[in-house]
């Protein structure tokens, strides 16, 4: 079960001006689900993404890096899921090139205005023809307001439809962020297995928007992992429809933080959701790695913690069996760590420094922590300033039951 | 259950002229198992380690490697099971001297010429009281025929105890070999949670010895992984008693091959034998990756697979859901490979090639080698000459039932 963590309402997320969403059934895999989803975009639109750096990395996420170049004016997005068209070669790269030539068609576009996503099974060939087929009616139903179903159109593994809105003011306008996201499995920065797509309707320069990604990204999902599995189609997009008739924002613009921040706020929200949705979660995780040499050492013990699955499996059953995240801390690659100068909390409460148990500890502290649902693990190395946050859930049954059915 | 794994016979255990072994049920942590054990080495024995790598090392490692640098001539070794003695501080490294101290009054010995193990749950204080009052029991029943009970010894998580034999000739004289190991959980090179003992009655050179635990450790339990932890206590030790009359086996000897591989054959059983009894391990995955640049870069796509909890529950699963392998090479962190130009293989299948599924590869292939209980995956990069192989298991419901109820 999802932790601490329902689907957003439909009114809950509010229309972007310039921005509809249309789905529809189109049995790519399995039927009587939402399977694709068109997203349309005003003309003047700006669009950005992130990808995923797997080398294995899926036919559409090619030909998104490639249509983002060409710097056409994206005007359209098309998703599917039950197929990830990754590790599908050649044939996979034609495939998902026709999808975007028959969405291009219907809209009057050119197919590299139009940029595809697919999520779902490695190794399969996509069934393009019943994305195509299902085009007309997911462009029947484009709607402003059709937010909610398109955060539930993308889902695979998740249990629950993932969106969230923010509403700021920038020189006197009102601007709307909404994104959505998908992700439960084949977490890991660089990205997640995992689709994300924020909007807003605010006017932003291009390279304000390049700028505003990788900060929000390296804030958000970057810092999530479910498994440690990074995936080959992980794709977050963020879209200014420039709608909203305030004052362009520039990377120079007094209001530029305002909103860089408004849309990291959302990329987090939308982050740790996809981690309180972690295939078999019960637990949510913060790890907190502070007083580092640098950020890479902070990030190399904070992953450490999260991926042991002698942790995440102690977490899951809630025992305090804290001698295992010494034990990470320990091989987390450090070599001139001292582990007698660090100290490990969970929660606000001491549990080990100069080398060994606290002395103030008492195990009935660790177990009344462990039974809770958001748990915060913080080390502290006492040798710099660096800091990093990341997010992770635990490792149950239920991960296994998920990941040992997924196809059948 | 192990996969093809049952325990050795006691007879197939051979005695190694010069080394005696005892029992205690010391009441460590649960009554009723044995949980102590005593080797001892005769005089003029020769002794060399491995020892883990995690900057937290227990308290017993710390002492292990003071002690062998001491060169003192290590006469006994002792070894308890239920507590690590890690991540505890100066008072578990007073704990460790004392029942080396211990050890070596009741045996005549300087305390330093005993080296001392322990294993199981770690940041707790080690019953020192407990396991001094089990010396003596285990010192009346020292035999020369006791490995399998050594083996039973220093068991925690394992379901069978792990021992084989060899026995080879050197200069025409019969020389023995025998050893014992035990580990299931927190399994990673450098090194895994494990212990390993190795015996031989051979007459070698210390410098011969070291070379050959070197080379042993790197094609064995250096190539093994059940969950990617590198634990606080690994150990492994080779152990020469010069009992057999050979003449002394030194670097430049001509036998000196002879004796390496098959003391290496001793090391692969074991340390292979680790991964058969991996907590909750239902397959036995070899993985191979061939014509590499280097050997690191196999290594590192090798591992990423062996890693993968997505892959490792699709194969629990009997699922050949190997668009999963292809992913974890495409994040194994190789900047520059291309994956349109490398294979993989399952068993005897081509699988995937040109970034996609082999034109020849029929789903019914997969499935029937996916049933099997040995499984190989073999990677073929194409880019150069390296090759490397290691071993995992399977990630099964088990798993997270042991890990989630190691403690209680």
């Amino acid at each position: 079960m999802p932790v601490k963590l329902t689907a957003p309402q439909a009114a809950s997320l509010l229309s972007v001006k310039g921005v509809s969403l249309g789905f529809a059934q189109a049995h790519v895999r399995k039927p009587n689900r939402k399977d694709v989803l068109v997203i349309t975009l005003a003309e003047n639109s700006r669009v950005v993404g992130v990808f995923t750096k797997n080398r294995f990395c899926a036919a559409p996420v090619l030909l998104c890096k490639d249509f983002l170049a060409q710097q056409q004016g994206i005007r359209a997005l098309l998703v599917n899921t039950g197929c990830a068209n990754a590790g599908t070669g050649e044939d996979g790269l034609k495939r998902a090139q026709l999808s975007c030539e028959a969405l291009a068609q219907l809209l009057n576009l050119q197919s590299n205005q139009v940029l595809p996503f697919s999520t779902g099974v490695i190794l399969e060939p996509l069934p393009v023809d019943k994305v195509i087929a299902g085009l007309p009616v997911a462009i029947a139903n484009l709607q402003e307001d059709n937010w909610l179903n398109a955060a539930e159109a993308i889902m695979t593994t998740d249990i629950v439809a993932k969106g969230t809105s923010r509403q700021i003011e920038l020189s006197g306008k009102k601007v709307t962020i909404t994104g959505i996201s998908k992700g439960s499995g084949m977490i890991h920065p660089n990205m997640a297995t995992m689709l994300g797509y924020i909007a807003t309707d605010a006017a932003v320069s291009q390279a304000a928007l390049e700028s505003i990604i990788q900060y929000a990204v390296n804030k958000s999902f970057n810092c999530i992992t479910v498994d440690g599995d990074t995936s080959t189609n992980d794709s977050l997009i963020l879209m200014a429809t420039n709608q909203a008739a305030n004052t362009e924002i520039t990377e120079n613009s007094a209001d530029f933080v305002l909103l860089r921040d408004a849309l990291t706020e959302v990329a987090i929200e939308l982050a740790q959701a996809i981690v309180r949705d972690g295939e078999g979660a019960t637990k949510f995780m913060t790890v907190t790695v502070e007083g580092g040499k640098s950020s890479e050492e902070c990030r190399q013990i904070a992953y450490a913690i999260a991926h042991s699955p002698l942790i995440k499996t102690a977490f899951f059953a809630s025992d305090p069996n804290l001698g295992r995240i010494l034990a990470a801390i320990g091989y987390a690659g450090i070599e001139d760590l001292d582990v007698n100068t660090l100290q490990l909390y969970l929660g606000d409460v001491l549990v080990a420094e100069k080398g060994g148990r606290a002395a103030s500890y008492r195990e009935d502290q660790g177990t009344a922590i462990m039974k809770e649902l958001d748990i915060l693990v913080r080390v502290v190395l006492n040798r710099g300033d660096a800091k990093v946050t990341i997010w992770t859930c635990d490792f149950s049954y239920d991960y296994v039951k998920i990941n040992a059915d997924y196809r059948s």
